[in-house]
């Protein structure tokens, strides 16, 4: 088991990453330190894993709620669901929310645990590689609103995180490959030689060997930790997380949420934002073909649906991240260093969106 | 116009109190940086003040929400509406939130500015003695479950609170007086001087003179501040707040949120409060006379609904602020000085819950 400790002051905690922590009773014990929880699950992830959690846990007082699986329902609706099993239980202020699954339990439990009454521990139980490496990490939950992705949330640590790599094993591949787009998004924006280690040993990532797993993980939550540790409220640096989200939000919202996995509309974006980097002059074609085909050997889309440059311009628009009218873009001034810009001509901006999106209809 | 800075580092914010302040152009240039701004309101308080404090806004892009009046409006459902308002003006992180009305306004629009886009900014302008005494003090935001009150929410401060007395001529006086039920639990729980100062003023409070009410507002906000300040998050002083909340609760959920007034509830509780302390020794008969005196002449009811004293355990049993299964109580030392304590025989509880609630059915 490899440990992790995210330091943010009062509210640092420790990420567990290694194979079969679920029901490892004494290291639930160090992470979770209530003695009434409640679990956060959902249809899919429950049977497979919510009995063994609980043996994990045995010796508490421990209640489960199982929410219906999909990003479709990440909304106030379904937290509402949340709420009132937390009142139904009677949970305290001393209670302890638990999210078993994805990145849409993740932040609907966070969510909810940041809201009851005012504010209860939570610990993060993930999944998915995409929650292992991501949405475990940085302290980010929410709901969706019909007007768009995460406009309803808070910041909330978590107090632990609990990664057991044995739930890859039952990851659909597709949400591997997705999970893994994020896994070379912190190579891109952060760390050129985990770049390189990642097309070394994607084969070995794919197959789901521990040792290869345990260390993407680890090396992308560190990466991640390290940015938000520097700005932990989103307002400088942390926006480096963001390659390839704008653009992805547009597919996303394009095709309705759930069409796209969040990890395939990344992989597409950060193509996008390649090509932008480049007729900036900053990134060299080889390297825009590097990106591609690293994403192609990971089984990730790389071509946008054709839905015109100026609907897609328009999605991006809404993208929350807008400050004050102007988009804002993470690019790469070179493989391995990203970063935030709102200074480029809007020519080139179209000219990538009109390659990847098609010309407007 | 009085000004009384709360000093919370960071998150320090000016309360302003005066009359004619909702349509005081200057003032609010200083009070809401945003160019953007909704307000939150409801179909009561906007046909009064909705346009007076748009030509105070004059030159910002002023949008407006009004929810239905009334505490059983206080849910996650109505809620939506800020959010769904916030989307469809397209509101983006710079935008300010301003709470237009009485405590659940603000209560609402609050934690609708804690959540959207995970916290914008957020000015209090309340119209009702309670809000301007207690509500848009303290940072606490939220809404009610059907379990409990206030189960859902954050903690979240304003920018700056603007407290137009003018407002209160439109108030009804059964408002008013539960406004007063607060402004008497601030004398009770940590000032004596005051207490006295409102016994001596009462009729002049009652008939609005400007000078009292002022004086009135700005000394509640001053001994809560001063209790806030101390413990922004609630773990130990600030829980004095809610001397008569605990009984009151009782009250509230028995009847149904909306029947009593959550001031003439809170009355009735510190009344029970007074007649607990006075059977643990620490008040005299003589104390708990002057407390209800007080209240019936401010117009209160000091006489609880007869739903038992059986019923009225199990619903403070589920109050929020139960630690670990224990009903810790606010109770008073001596007058003008409130004490937390869990600490006290089960049979002088019991004792005043029978005189004011009636014996178990």
């Amino acid at each position: 088991m490899h440990r992790l400790d995210i330091d943010l002051g009062e509210r640092s905690y420790p990420i567990l990453i290694g194979p079969g922590l679920l029901e490892d009773a004494d290291l639930l014990e160090g992470a979770v330190a209530a003695r009434d929880v409640l679990v956060v699950t959902n249809e899919t992830v429950a049977p497979l894993y919510l009995e063994r959690l609980k043996r994990g846990l045995a010796g508490r007082r421990v209640a489960a709620v199982s929410l219906p699986d999909g990003e479709q329902h990440k909304t106030l609706g379904t937290l509402a669901l949340v709420f009132d099993a937390l009142v139904e239980q009677r949970m305290n202020r001393d209670a302890c929310v638990i999210a078993l699954g994805g990145g849409v339990v993740g932040d609907m439990a966070g969510f909810a645990a940041a809201c009851y009454q005012r504010g209860v521990d939570y610990v993060q139980a993930p999944t998915t590689l995409l929650a292992q490496v991501d949405s475990s990490v940085g302290g980010k939950t929410g709901v969706n609103h019909p007007g768009g992705k995460n406009l309803i949330g808070a910041f909330h640590q978590p107090r632990a995180v609990v990664s057991d790599v044995g739930t890859l094993r039952t990851l659909p591949p597709r949400e591997l490959r997705a999970g893994l787009a994020e896994v070379i998004k912190y190579g891109l924006i952060a760390d050129e030689g985990f770049l390189d280690w990642i097309e070394a040993h994607l084969d070995a990532l794919l197959r789901l060997e521990t040792a290869g797993i345990v260390h993407a993980i680890r090396r992308s939550c560190e990466v991640k930790a390290g940015i938000v540790a520097e700005d932990e409220r989103e307002h400088g640096r942390r926006a480096l997380l963001n390659l390839g989200h704008t653009f992805g939000h547009a597919i996303e919202t394009a095709t309705g949420y759930g069409e796209w996995l969040h990890g395939e509309a990344v992989a597409a974006g950060m193509l996008m934002a390649a090509d932008l980097s480049h007729r900036l002059g900053w990134l060299e074609a080889a390297h825009v073909e590097r990106v591609s085909s690293l994403l192609v050997r990971a089984g990730l889309p790389t071509t946008a649906p054709r839905i015109g440059a100026t609907r897609a311009l328009e999605l991006m628009g809404m993208d929350k991240k807008v400050l004050a009218g102007r988009i804002r873009l993470v690019l790469m001034r070179r493989l391995g260093e990203g970063l935030v810009s709102g200074d480029y001509p809007a020519d080139a901006l179209r000219e990538t969106l009109v390659a990847h999106f098609g010309e407007a209809a």
